[in-house]
């Protein structure tokens, strides 16, 4: 049996970001110095309480200006094709983004951020507390990308 | 101006667990070493070309059994309540599930993982290739789950 139920999801906020645009988005956005603001929508305020204590957090978004997919793609990084979810593209059946930012401050209901390479108005899905212990792992190989590290985009 | 469009999304795939309800997942459960299959819907197979090449990937899935949330919730980890989005709480505006997982083998549309503690039937949203460089950090504080470590709950 398939599970092809539908989700619905409401964005809790949004991004301000100094990328304007795709085209202003470097390819190693997420090691830019920029900071990028979170603005959590008013009515989710409380659920930041405590967050600040956190060095990193998980953002998870929407690639609001992804239009259609497909399975077999073309990335900076390499000539040849990979699967879809072998990589990192925006273009996706659900076009979910995900980064790890540095929470550089909280300011009632912004976050301010380095990392995050989104673009200006990017809708927020959910936020979480990054946990080493939980998110990072060990004697990771990289398949296609490997020795192209230091060179790939998220 | 607040973007409050919604977004629809539809599984790729779903979930095969030896966790069959939410008391049979450990506390630690993305310690363990039960191995879970993820059957990504045959129309989407040949989206995961080249993924066999990562230890390691990063799964977005709906938790479909949360119903509800509240902003200011406690965890099995402290006595005190603490900010929603300071916890990994299933249950979430955008109930969104996030694991990082280790690729233990594929076989055509199914992929083998191992520390995936979604409960079978999870539908599964996207896939993506865990990249270290992206997403590891360092120096990172874990806030009011600091000193907690090793005890935490995904």
């Amino acid at each position: 049996m398939k599970k092809r139920r539908s989700l619905e999801l409401k964005p809790i906020g949004i991004i301000r970001s100094p990328y304007k645009d795709k085209d202003q988005v470097p390819n190693q956005g997420y090691r830019s110095k920029k900071i990028a603001r979170i603005e959590v929508f008013k009515e989710f305020e409380e659920g930041l309480q405590d967050i600040e204590g956190f060095s990193h957090i998980v953002v998870i978004y929407w690639f609001h200006r992804s239009r259609g997919y497909h399975l077999s793609v073309k990335t900076p990084w390499d000539d040849i094709p990979h699967g879809l979810f072998a990589t990192r593209s925006p273009h996706r059946p659900c076009p979910l983004g995900l980064t790890v930012a540095q929470l550089v401050a909280r300011e009632g209901n912004v976050l301010k951020v380095k990392g995050l390479d989104a673009i200006d108005g990017t809708p927020v899905l959910d936020i979480k507390p990054y946990i080493s212990s939980i998110d990072e792992q060990s004697a990771v190989k990289s398949g296609w990308l490997e020795g192209k590290l230091g060179k790939e985009r998220s």
